[in-house]
């Protein structure tokens, strides 16, 4: 999965989690602190100041794929058998004392005995798969369109992010570092990449910025284009007897608001400091907390990204009073103190989840 | 009109245009300054703290109908002649520059000419017919459930406003005295009055209730008790020539948030200082700015009405999904500093628009 390109926002408390496990040395050298981010509502600027709204809070731009590269060298430093992307994967046992895993691995089956199972492997993954039908309950979300992503060698037009909404749709300025660039458009579902030269991204993206930006923005080739849609995604609850889901395989957001890596670290958060306690401390019986204290920061995260996927895209089926009341949202909390705070608080990230 | 039982929580904006008016003795000895209010969600109870979230604001318990009857008797100590109710009502030439009304009064016609024309006859008038259909955009949204009220000589139960979400539905419990209570249940639209009982009433309020505030209820005979559907509209422009339309004539709220008469408050103030200047200081220009400069306060306070109604009721539509957005919406607004100031600052009235 490394190949693809990745959001890279990470929260204050990811960041902090990162330097608490060691492996953040890269990070602080080639992340780059973000303090604030730009609203662009129709033409007009508004910069939300995370650093003051928040009392000091920030978050750090460093590419999902560079964290995962970090991961994957400490692992592999820690001396430990790390398997990538093994056949015949299967869970068993997992309502018992001692599930197990089994796969194949260079053409020999293997068993893996568990205390516990961590299933991190995403939405598509065999982890979530394993659980009867009956035992969890999901939540869904599809929006009617998706984000046609560009990546280029070019510097970013802002030093901060732009989100940009306008009559044509929602318009993301991102970046990966100061000479390379990610840039979003919102397209409907019916939309090709292969319809979309450069030229016509360039364009289009620009038809969406306020005209000063426009202006100095630098186009460049595509190392990478892509469409991916845009889904609201939650299981309940996100264990069943000693497998607990972890970050993508129990849930998604659409990326608005850059939720998704980050709500896979504080799940990790949550894991790791039940595990410790568990095996520290002999505290079994917090295992059975495991979801529900992951879902009360799960829920508020699903619901921040769903606010702004709403307030900034255009809807196709909006009438003229959704119409009205999207504005008004995006006028009464831009404008207000309070309200800014809101957003600022809830993009910086939510206070992690103690473990008592 | 006074006959009907209406909201009476007045916005600090509206006490001080009362008092401004000098039409507010009454409100000052009989009023009830509240501080702050509650909010029940499925039994958990939060108190919303007006005064501290907005730096010292609050609002004002005292009935419409006592604002009416304040005003009308202003009205009759000036010495000027007010007619109610009259028949065959009448705008003519509002596009000109001498418009009039005709109407009939003690069997004769009458025609009145004005220099502007006030239209502050409510969402049924005859102010908002007059303009033609292509002249003007409506913005609506009817919620799929209505309000069942019933106004009791019993003591409130408690001394702030409770509004509460149950799995049953919404229920609000105000007041208009010490002594008089005014309570409302949720019920779907084909609900009828008459298979209310107080009994039933009663018994369904408090199982909305959580429970210690259920016990402490003192129930007795309903003096009133009736339905009313709950709508959002707006009209947009608010005006049309030199007819201007005021309060229920341009826009309706949903009950929630008592923002209907507080809303006509701050149009009556755009227009009295809009009239103010043309007339002391003949900027006639001004005249044109009456409709944007009251819509701007109109969509938040639809907003916020909005808002409120949406996140407090139960809607018979709605999936699992929207169900969690619902409640996660509620456990951040009232779980975060910034998402409670977001409710205080648009429950005691956001600031009245200048006329510059």
């Amino acid at each position: 999965m490394q190949s693809r390109i990745r959001a890279g926002i990470l929260e204050q408390g990811m960041v902090d989690l990162l330097r608490e496990a060691g492996v953040s040395e890269r990070m602080e050298s080639e992340g780059i602190e973000h303090d604030g981010f730009e609203m662009a509502l129709d033409g007009r600027r508004v910069r939300i100041d995370l650093k003051r709204l928040t009392s000091g809070k920030s978050v750090m731009v460093y590419g999902q794929t560079e964290v995962t590269r970090d991961l994957m060298a400490a692992r592999a430093a820690s001396g430990l058998t790390t398997l990538y992307e093994v056949p015949d994967v299967a869970l068993h046992e997992l309502k018992g004392e001692s599930p197990y895993l089994t796969f194949t691995h260079e053409g020999q089956p293997v068993r893996l005995d568990c205390d516990y199972v961590a299933g991190c492997d995403g939405f598509h993954g065999i982890a979530r798969r394993s659980i009867p039908e009956d035992s969890i309950k999901t939540f869904e979300r599809v929006y009617p369109f998706g984000w046609l992503g560009l990546l280029s060698d070019t510097p970013p037009v802002s030093e901060e992010l732009i989100y940009a909404t306008h009559e044509r749709g929602f318009a993301l300025c991102s970046m990966r570092s100061p000479t390379r660039s990610r840039y979003y458009l919102q397209v409907s579902l019916d939309e090709k990449v292969e319809d979309w030269s450069d030229e016509r991204f360039w364009s289009e993206l620009k038809s969406r910025l306020p005209a000063e930006t426009a202006a100095r923005l630098v186009t460049g080739p595509s190392l990478e284009k892509s469409i991916a849609p845009l889904r609201s995604f939650v299981v309940e609850p996100m264990q069943y007897g000693r497998l607990f889901l972890v970050g993508d395989a129990a849930h998604i957001v659409p990326p608005t608001g850059a939720k998704g890596l980050n709500l896979a670290a504080s799940d990790v958060n949550t894991l790791y400091r039940i595990m410790t306690k568990v095996y520290q401390e002999g505290r079994i019986g917090l295992v059975e907390r495991y979801s529900e204290i992951c879902l009360k920061r799960v829920w508020k995260a699903e619901r921040f990204s769903w606010w702004m996927t709403s307030v900034l895209h255009r809807f196709p089926s909006m009438d003229g009073f959704s119409q009205r009341m999207q504005s008004s949202e995006l006028d009464y909390y831009v404008g207000s103190p309070a309200g800014q705070t809101t957003i600022a608080e809830n993009y910086v990230g939510l206070a992690y989840q103690q473990v008592e």
